[in-house]
């Protein structure tokens, strides 16, 4: 890690009773850093806000995270992680009426990708544990983020990259720390996101760029099984982009070139 | 507050990368204090143990955290909350393999209870806000409570006393904090808590207590619409005890004089 800011004070500590603690009463955005500047910076702070508003939080002084955001940053390529609380409170589930959030803004190195990723694709297999479907957090990227930890305990760095998680009526939804795109009967399809996942904003640019191309990618339910149908996979996320999957499961699948000229764009852009 | 303590320091900070705050990974038990001791502490470790296994956290240990909570005590009545979580760790959802816990012990005031609410019952609706169902975290008092925040800020203090809440297929599973007993066809019943829903030390203690008296109190699961049917209610959590339902979304109840009874067995446990 680079730099940590809380409230925009250089420091690295919060309060043992904030409500982020306390409850996961709080939202975060992990923002890469490109040539110095954090890239599709209006998506995350839009998810944010809508977070914010969701949760009932105070509005958002948005210029004021931009400027934390932009004076943690030191690096052409790094990762800023940024985190909102509902703050401090009494002991109690009830959010205080004047609540006063937390900014945590964390600058972090540019994660070592494999260089091959990208390119030759990535494998993918199946967690075990389920997401549990809530339409009151569904889309958000809070704090409540255990279903994910279990998940990427499931396996070790080396025995595959990415592990697939379904509902728990058996829908596929997304990886663990990516949105999923998937090619079925010569369509590009991703899985719907009003029940539970994390709608994230590399999903939100690829379905964009996609439809500038004419190609545009429907969201619907996807039962795990019609996996077993598909031709192609691609997983996005802020940081990786788009990343083809070669493998699922022990299925070679065919890397489809749209993820390379996804990232070709990305990079450009 | 009166004191907090972080990994047996007089501290009141944790490190804004503790995954506590970072992903919600951790647990907490809210444990009652009377005398001067805290009450049903070997079922609090139990739960807590529990959890640390299930979510892959190195073993506790408990003489450890025994000292650190009597520490805290400087009052004959009041609550401590201990909150444990993975630690620290790098960026990303994998939980480190040489995890280190991070304990947090605070006491707190004892809260300013209703008096009446013990003796002659309280009111309760029904809150919107729904539970997620997932089998690996269901029962546990883990750190991602982002559901009964929610449904916490459904009412004002004073508009009711307590929310209950429905899981996604309209199963009554608790309030918002505390554990539920219903009383139909004459025979007290609990929710089943195997797939959502916080397995709670009072409820152990009032099923136990029932128990020796020869009233088995069954756990199943039960139709939000079978409340229609209830004559009585009782509310359970670790601070309260049992507070009889006076009136469900409107609707009087019989006050049941089990919940005086037990109250009193647990004044002189």
């Amino acid at each position: 890690m680079k730099r940590t800011f809380v409230n925009g004070r250089a420091e690295a500590t919060i309060d043992a009773l904030d409500r982020g603690l306390q409850y996961g009463d709080g939202l975060f955005e992990t923002i890469a850093v490109a040539g110095g500047r954090p890239r599709f910076l209006d998506w995350h702070f839009e998810r944010l806000a809508d977070g914010a508003r969701r949760l009932g939080f105070p509005a958002l002084d948005l210029d004021g995270l931009r400027r934390e955001i932009q004076d943690a940053i030191v690096e052409p390529k790094a990762v800023v992680k940024l985190i909102l609380t509902r703050g401090n409170g009494p002991r109690g589930y009830r959010p205080p009426r004047d609540a006063r959030p937390t900014r945590i803004v964390a600058a972090f190195d540019w994660p070592a990708f494999s260089a091959s990723a990208a390119s030759d694709g990535v494998c993918v297999g199946w967690c075990h544990t389920r997401l549990g479907r809530n339409r009151s957090l569904a889309g958000l990227k809070h704090l409540n983020r255990l279903e994910q930890v279990l998940a990427r305990a499931e396996w070790e760095d080396g025995a595959m990259d990415e592990g697939l998680m379904q509902d728990d009526r058996g829908r596929v939804i997304a990886a663990t720390q990516a949105n999923l795109f998937v090619r079925m009967a010569g369509q590009w399809v991703t899985p719907g996101l009003d029940e539970c996942g994390v709608a994230g904003v590399m999903r939100r640019a690829f379905r964009q760029w996609a439809a500038e191309r004419g190609d545009a990618i429907a969201e619907r339910p996807i039962a795990a099984a019609e996996l077993e149908d598909a031709t192609c996979l691609i997983l996005t996320n802020a940081l990786i982009g788009a990343w083809p999957v070669r493998e699922l499961a022990g299925r070679t699948l065919a890397v489809d070139p749209i993820a390379e000229e996804f990232n070709a764009w990305l990079a450009r852009a």
